[in-house]
């Protein structure tokens, strides 16, 4: 078992750096998501972790050696991304069969109980998905496929809430079948705490959080009371995020509570929940004055 | 100002059913949301209505005409879709263009405040934008276009929550510029319960619900109790679903209260808002079983 490195990996597309100097350790046997605002560059990483496009400068590293386009080890690493790699006119039977002959074997009892759950037809074509189905038919050969690293970009783009519940069990049972990698992208952030072991983060290009959903979690406060006494009391801890309510004050923050700091009677401190952390963070300045 | 009716409308994919006999009414200067599950054919009927695919029988009405290919008011209607009917490597700032020949006039101003807003640079290609991105410059354009009748297919499909909040903002603001009647479809129902005046919602080929928002919330309850009791009060009534966790029955109920019937003490009744309402509308049996 080996971690997937990179190292200082940078990419640009013609002047623009959308990638800058990025040091990930990604673990064998975790489920990762990968979260962002609207082009932060998620897919672009993803891209390159599964080489289908390559970095500008620094390197991917696998079992000691560095990921480059020729010696790639393809059966290992699978991305299921928006780019739909599959011929439209080709039946959902057909794309399983060719993916089997280029990916190694392929968990056919898994495709086909999922197949049966979510009433995909496999004699079906591919331009006869909706956008949904889609979605669902690319996330079921990603999950079936014998790769060691498993990226899902978006596996529940378009998808219905009662399907989105469905492909986390899915997810989950696939994982606990047979372990594995899974990086998966989305933006529904709320939906997927409870699914992941741990969260990267990326804004402006860089990480900003590689950390597990439990300390994540543990380090994301809402402190309120009068203005004063909980600016006193945040004092030196990272502030993601002030508002002011009437004569309610409320700090957001992520960091670790002073121990030695005394919590004055005035002042209510709870936690955040994902989805709210995750949007104070990555929040851009009086983005909302619509 | 004229309603878009149709009558009767059917749309058959070969042998497959897809929409069956259909009588809608789409009141001018109104905002519509489209609900379904995956593959309930909500884009099938939107690109019928906006004359993009036909019906295979009946027809769709609009001042007194059947609408047909050839003499469809192509300016009066727009239809967003997750199909990009704009050339990849063409710049957004020449989609404008283009579209502005075919659709008359153009809101500019709308669209530059959006563009900047959302940070989109207008010299870009659509093949450099990502996925999120996409559908937020699709959604500008249709915004922009000066059509009685615009349909959104999925506006926020891909769009983290900040966008997701701006892009609602932008369409009430667009509507209240210049009234007009907006179809909206899309997967994530509770955000736009404040948005959208009335709702459709398509289940198994057929139209189940037609309905204002507040007609519907007021109909949508969960009557909670001892099983004998809750299913004696609801009797006759039409009942969703029903529930057992321990010793506590719910049934999910879309109907008035009936006025006359006593409702004991032992049972709660509440409204269910709209995610649930719709989940239960429309959920397949036992199909959480994973």
């Amino acid at each position: 078992m080996s971690n997937l490195e990179t190292k200082h990996l940078t990419k640009k597309f013609g002047n623009q750096v959308v990638l800058d100097d990025l040091n990930l350790n990604l673990k064998p046997n975790t489920i990762y998501a990968l979260l962002g605002r609207n082009g932060a560059g998620k897919s672009t990483l993803l891209s390159i972790l599964a080489n289908h496009i390559f970095a500008s400068s620094g390197s991917v590293v696998w079992q000691d050696k560095e990921l480059t386009g020729r010696d790639h080890p393809v059966q290992e690493f699978y991305l299921m991304s928006e780019h739909n790699l599959f011929n439209k006119s080709d039946s959902l039977k057909n794309i399983i069969k060719k993916t089997t002959l280029l990916q190694g074997t392929f968990d056919q009892t898994l495709a086909d109980e999922m197949l049966l759950a979510f009433k995909l037809d496999p004699k079906k074509k591919v331009s006869q998905l909706s956008t949904g189905y889609r979605t669902i038919f690319k996330t079921i050969v990603a999950l079936s496929v014998p790769a060691e690293y498993v990226f899902l970009d978006e596996p529940i783009l378009g998808l219905d809430a009662n399907h989105r519940v469905m492909l986390y069990r899915y997810i989950l049972k696939a994982y606990e079948n047979r372990a594995r990698t899974i990086v998966l992208s989305t933006h529904l952030v709320e939906e997927i705490a409870n699914l992941v072991a741990h969260i990267l983060i990326l804004k402006d290009v860089k990480i900003i959080v590689d950390s597990d959903v439990e300390d994540l979690l543990a380090k994301s406060y809402q402190i309120s009371g009068p203005k004063e006494e909980v600016q006193l009391y945040c004092q030196g801890l990272q502030i993601l995020d002030d508002e002011q309510i009437g004569t309610l004050y409320t700090c957001y923050i992520y960091a670790d509570l002073p121990a030695n700091r005394i919590i004055p009677d005035s002042i209510v401190i709870k936690h955040s929940d994902l989805q709210d952390s995750f949007i104070k963070l990555t929040e851009e300045e009086r983005e909302l004055n619509v």
